[in-house]
């Protein structure tokens, strides 16, 4: 069963306010639920209706804490989604550890990405292409926002976010280390030689990406247009880029 | 002014039965509403705040039919948009037409694409790569769909769309056009040499592409993985793939 108290303090853990001073994000839903379960994210509590527990109980009863069950209109009640029949969870958020970047290493630095579904699906396509690290600017928003979480679709436990300065991050690391930014008039993405190592910047959805962090771009990358719309969306950004620096 | 029986028929535009029976839809903000009036769009109504009107004001007077200024309470109360400080207009559908591909050109065929966001990206992303024409399964959400409309960014002015039974309509391609189609297990497409002309294929968002159609897919591709996510969204997948057949 699931007690008033923990229903109001689940609820609170919407607000980004409530996630730094309990330390807490919530995860919803059977896919993202089940990623976080095999995951090294430190469990706190975990509800499920009957017929979750059914589909996974040999796998639930081997976890840390105990399941509770609880109907579906318990769980749609204290978590943020209008339809789960399957599971919530809340777990300890990671703190906000600096990242370092290996010598063959890609990373994403995010330059005030406020939308939570566009920074779920940059994690989500960040994943595919094998990128984990992603270092964002102090606007950007809140990777333990629930939308963010259920964008991410199970990724958000193999990425590792920092939010930091940017224009400091950037100042700090090696000369030699390539800074990529999508920009109006860059090279064509599809001549591109990528360097072994580096950043991919990727800018605000409306403004692009900032004076301040523009001046530290190195290689100015464009992806062409064969059309008539003006852009395209962070996300899809993010994805071209990708594909392109993997191929 | 605006007056009430007005609100009343704007608001029944958000539903696909009442654009069907009107054969009219609705176009929110600014930029989507100053691309809808430089397109061949029929406009029925137009509706604008003073300062829209002022910014505009040599333009919106060359239009047919007469602008009406209003404030934004007004707009956001006939629209679908919670804030929208700038224009909304009302326009005449298109009808149905079936679309004719050239010999060397591509379109798109959506297989049951159900969400409205994913259906105006993948619009959005076309144009950006060139792509104006899209056959959709009777199942794909309404074009006309505010939602659509919306995520499109103005591209929705330059795309044809034609709902019809993919299955029939694949049938009646020469045999000669390929159908590319993503699939699990198909050939990478960092690899692909894209033929002249050619039809692709997008799957509906949770089940892909449906049986019926994928045994008439001629060519299956796939997006590399250098991850651990299991899947990228529809409009994710669009976008990697026009960027590989564009390159």
């Amino acid at each position: 069963m699931i007690t008033k108290n923990q229903i109001k303090y689940i609820n609170s853990l919407q607000q980004k306010k409530f996630r730094s001073e309990h330390q807490s994000f919530i995860v919803e839903g059977a896919k993202s639920v089940l990623e976080l379960l095999k995951s090294d994210f430190e469990l706190e509590l975990l509800f499920v209706t009957q017929e979750f527990f059914n589909n996974y109980e040999e796998f639930l009863e081997k976890l840390p804490i105990q399941s509770e069950i609880i109907n579906q209109q318990e769980l749609e009640k204290a978590g943020s989604y209008s339809s789960n029949n399957a599971a919530l969870a809340v777990a300890k958020t990671k703190g906000n550890h600096e990242l370092l970047v290996g010598e063959n290493e890609y990373a994403l630095i995010l330059d005030d990405i406020r939308d939570p579904g566009n920074l779920g699906t940059i994690i989500r396509v960040g994943d595919w292409y094998g990128i984990h690290k992603i270092i964002c600017s102090h606007s950007t928003v809140d990777f333990y926002n629930p939308k963010v979480i259920a964008a991410t679709m199970g990724s958000f436990t193999r990425t590792n976010l920092y939010y930091t300065d940017l224009e400091v991050f950037i100042q700090q690391q090696q000369q030699s280390t390539p800074i990529y930014g999508t920009l109006l008039n860059g090279n064509n993405i599809h001549q591109t030689k990528f360097a072994k190592a580096g950043y991919i910047v990727i800018g605000n959805e409306a403004n692009g990406i900032s004076e301040g962090v523009e001046k530290l771009i190195t290689d100015k990358i464009t992806i062409p247009s064969f059309g008539g719309a003006e852009s395209l969306n962070a996300g899809i950004a993010t994805a071209v880029v990708l594909d392109n620096l993997r191929r």
